[in-house]
């Protein structure tokens, strides 16, 4: 059987960021076992390919191929002469590498040999050339090639030109975003797979090289139904390294050592997704649920974050034996609020942490660790409750729970503190707002580590730019993540309250009645605008009284195919964090986002109005 | 004659980033005599829509269109009957802001109406509705309409409908995007072009609404021929605004003040561009070369810059009468070192100003004044020669200078130092990293206040991410400015030295005779990798003695349709400047933008060097 210790995993140094050393470094560091060199890596770099060869033995990366060598067939006899020169000095290049294939991708220029017969005796001149070095040529249709630029035609051309030195590169960017179908590949002769490039993308409706050089994805995170694919090469018999070649706008300049991880992990989870000889893997336990969420506060936010949670109706539940941590209650909805832990610079409180309820908390941390995501130190003293932890990609503490009499509640001592409550039930979910870089890696990381379904999301264009967002959920709901980002890094830029502040949502079974509560016991309630309420009159037939009530509470609205969604906010406390609340109705699976733009506006106001005299308001 | 005290100008709040007070001050600021409402805006503000409209009044601005009304006409009489009712409501909110148009779009919904007779009757019927009331519809075909997409069917379906409530948006994206013939307006009478929104766009083969709605851009910052579009549309008797309206996801978060500066600037360089009646602006004089470049250093990083100033051949010929500020000389090519000027917080050297030669500097001012740029305050003594200067986007000084007895030189006392040169004969280009907010705006900067010529650029995919770079330069290629920015903002990255360097590059007449006298003189010149020149020898057929001179001296090597490119680089000093030294054959007109990710790399590696022992390389 295929697994990790006997199947290859290779990537592509156009992949990483920096130069070639930082690549081949974060390369090795994730566990790869070896490496695709792309020509301009190397051109950059001061090492001879000799001394590239042993520092890449010194790290334990083999060199599986070398690319591109670009528009190698031609019509003019004076470009094939010079072409054959070229072909010569690369494969000196190679030799001195130690690197035995070369990618030939078909031609883009428009002296390119259209006739096939023509095209494959020019092929097989050049293995025969590779051949004679001992080298061989892994022939790939570009999407945009000129005359070649399907799977097929690729392979009817290698088929032709006969030569024991040619051979496919099949990339499945190249063979999915035409359409090419990846059961074909079962009449190739394994042998004749010379080699495999592993990419996603999302479904983009543009042209196809800006597509494939800007846009692409690592396995999981994008559209492509890549374990079919993979499967279909493997069925064919291709034994060659699982190569990840992802031309990425945001991996080419992030830091290469995480961007490794996260490709890594793509790779072990599309391997463990295979429909024959999966990768065997520590399974996912059930989440059940949201445990907490755990706040850091400092002397400043501390009081104000607990007053607004008096005010939601939460009590103080407990303290913890040994540190200055609060815990707040209401039904089965907790917050943490931590006076002694690291906060980030920019707010006076923020979410550090989130606790999963997990049926198999070391389960989840074992599956956890076999995805390469960073383990916690576990911070809590010896005589306390043990708590897995891992390190979600922006950071935010993921903790493996199971609430009860022997889990975490043990570490807190009952205060005595109750609370009426304000009909708020359990956490509904969490907003995260994602460094720029994150986004991406951090939604294979929920799906792969965690085993949450990451939803489709949406682009909404808000106050201070473009901002994506999507959901992250267990399929029982139980659990949810609402992950955001700007669509454009933002920092240095003139506007206050970036990047956006985190948020924790409390479900309600009455959203109306619930607010009712809050505003009677005070809680800072944000402001909506009565032209949002207008705006929702005009377009929607909405019930009157419902209506009326949204007016009334400053409630927001939404609806998807199945229900609707009534929720309010807080203002924004300590910088980084607000508190909502929400009601799903009949099967509502958003989380609102249409109405983002109107909450940045309205936090946007608070927070002048906090440091000015209040302009004239029309809100309620 | 229509000129800037009769034509009105007008921005849409979607062009600016903020909450719609930010957008009105902005747009106010900027001298904009009206706005686009963009409806979401309004729904996100506090104020109701008669606030709303005082205090547009109070910044003197008048609300010319309300927009959009979306998917009005539909197959579904319960449709058509909600969207009575909404657009009811939607009037009673123009009537209160006092606007009398509304933009609607033709429909994009599955249920569009896609026969004309029953359209023009939904349109006629609306625009009843519209009448009764005091108010107009302006119609507009999206290029991605379902049933009506261009302008032509638009104007047969408002004839058709014919109702004096009832008449045409133009848009210049729709129109142009799907290659629509502006020569066409003329057939429709000047009364029914109720509207007319102005979007230039960078010639994309993409989804049109994708391409609409992320990379609009100002006029004359795209492709568009947009003069000949505003002709066409004034030919036909339009007297309306000139009104933006761009979505742009950059300007959506960039400093609004600044976005409607670029705004204002565009329109009237377009005006000015018009083939009948254009806007009489003050003539941009004619500049024929760079005076002087200006360096901010300081105590540390002056000697270092000086030293190398006198290993590339330069004298230090002038010192400055009042102020810490060296000339050095060498031929025409001069360089300030400004040991009391502001640097920037990220280095130790930095361009700060650069100065043109202008035949006309108080023209050169005055042209500048009338397209907005901002004068800067002379801060150089009474006694002094005076030098007009505004501020470029990226915050860079530009002078308008004369070189001459009378002019700039003669704040200066001769040292009496002399040097024998290295051949550098002139000033080629600085080179200047953009902010990445300020690109579009700094092309269109050059190009309308300085008469550049903005050149269509190239990107690079540079060690540490993309990098767009373009030259703008003056018709004799005496001024050249090379501008780059990342294609995503960076910052708060893992790469060390971004953003880029800025650079000032010298010409020679004989590359291989100044790198030899640069060498000989200790000059810190850049490695570079002997792979580079073993890929060069692989890919172009150069002469064997060229080959190994540049080998032998470093020198990287361009070519484009007309002629080739030697040069080399220094060490990056203080941080954040470089010099380079340039050789153009045979009318080369880039800047060897293909070398720069060798040169990054190589500069990066130098300042490792610079921190810990050096690792093994085979550069010379």
């Amino acid at each position: 059987m295929a697994d990790r210790s006997t199947r290859r995993r290779a990537v592509a140094t156009v992949c990483l960021s920096g130069t070639l050393e930082d690549k081949l470094v974060a390369a090795a560091g994730a566990g790869f076992d070896g490496i695709e060199v792309f020509e301009p890596d190397l051109v950059a770099s001061p090492w001879s390919p000799a001394e590239l060869a042993a520092r890449c033995a010194d790290l334990g990366l083999a060199i599986d191929l070398y690319q591109p060598f670009r528009d190698l067939d031609s019509t003019d006899p004076a470009t094939v002469a010079r072409n054959r020169r070229r072909a010569r000095a690369k494969f000196d290049v190679m030799a001195a590498l130690g690197v035995d294939t070369v990618l030939v991708c078909s031609a883009v220029a428009p002296d390119a040999v259209t006739d096939d017969d023509e095209l494959a005796a020019q092929l097989h001149a050049a293995a025969e050339l590779a051949g004679e070095r001992g080298l061989r040529i892994a022939y790939e249709a570009l999407a945009w090639g000129t005359h070649v630029s399907t799977w097929d035609h690729s392979w009817d051309l290698v088929r032709a030109a006969d030569h024991p030195a040619l051979g496919l590169c099949l990339d499945s960017f190249h063979v999915l975003s035409r359409g090419g179908d990846p059961a074909g590949f079962t009449a190739v002769p394994g042998d004749k797979l010379f080699f495999l490039q592993l990419a996603d993308a999302p479904q983009l409706s543009m042209d196809v090289l800006q597509w494939s050089r800007h846009h692409r994805l690592f396995p999981g995170q994008g559209a492509f139904d890549l374990p079919a694919f993979l499967g279909s090469v493997l069925a064919a018999g291709y034994a060659g390294p699982l190569s990840l070649e992802v031309f990425n706008d945001v991996f080419r300049q992030s830091d290469p050592a995480r961007t490794a991880v996260d490709a890594m992990r793509s790779l072990l989870a599309l391997e463990a997704a295979l429909p024959v000889d999966p990768l065997v893997l520590p399974p996912a336990p059930a989440l059940t649920g949201h445990a907490f969420t755990e706040l850091a506060v400092d002397g400043s936010s501390g009081p104000v974050v607990a007053d607004v949670l008096g005010r939601l109706g939460f009590a103080h539940t407990g303290q913890h034996r040994s540190k200055p941590v609060q815990l707040w209650e209401q039904g089965s909805a907790r917050v943490l609020l931590n006076a002694g832990a690291a906060r980030p610079a920019d707010g006076e409180a923020a979410v550090v942490a989130l606790a999963v309820e997990s049926v198999d908390p070391t389960g989840s941390a074992a599956r956890a660790e076999a995805l390469l995501a960073p383990v916690l130190p576990r911070t809590r003293g010896n005589a306390e409750a043990e708590l897995s932890a891992v390190a979600a990609p922006d950071g935010t503490q993921v903790f493996f729970a199971r609430t009860g009499p022997d889990g975490w509640p043990a570490d807190f001592l009952p205060t005595g503190e109750t609370s009426a409550g304000a009909g708020l039930t359990r956490t509904d979910h969490v907003g995260l707002t994602q460094p720029f870089d994150a986004y991406d890696e951090a939604g294979l990381f929920y799906d792969s580590v965690l085993g949450l379904d990451a939803g489709s999301g949406s682009e909404v264009a808000a106050p201070f730019g473009l901002v994506r967002s999507r959901g992250v959920t267990t399929p029982d709901r139980g659990v949810r993540l609402a992950l955001s980002v700007s669509l454009l890094r933002r920092g240095g830029g003139w506007a206050p309250g970036v990047p956006d502040p985190q948020h924790v949502a409390f479900a309600t079974d009455d959203a109306v009645g619930t607010a009712r509560a809050l505003r009677a016991a005070g809680a800072p309630l944000l402001a909506v605008p009565a032209n949002y309420h207008d705006d929702l009159d005009a377009r929607l037939d909405l019930d009157p009284a419902l209506l009326a009530d949204l007016r009334e509470h400053g409630l927001l609205y939404d609806a998807d195919a199945d229900g609707a969604f009534l929720h309010l906010y807080t203002e924004v406390l300590g910088g980084r964090v607000f508190f909502e609340v929400v009601q799903r109705l009949a099967g509502y699976d958003g989380y609102g986002a249409v109405n983002s733009p109107v909450r940045m506006a309205a936090h946007r106001r608070a927070r002048q109005e906090t440091r000015a005299a209040a302009p004239s308001t029309r809100s309620r």
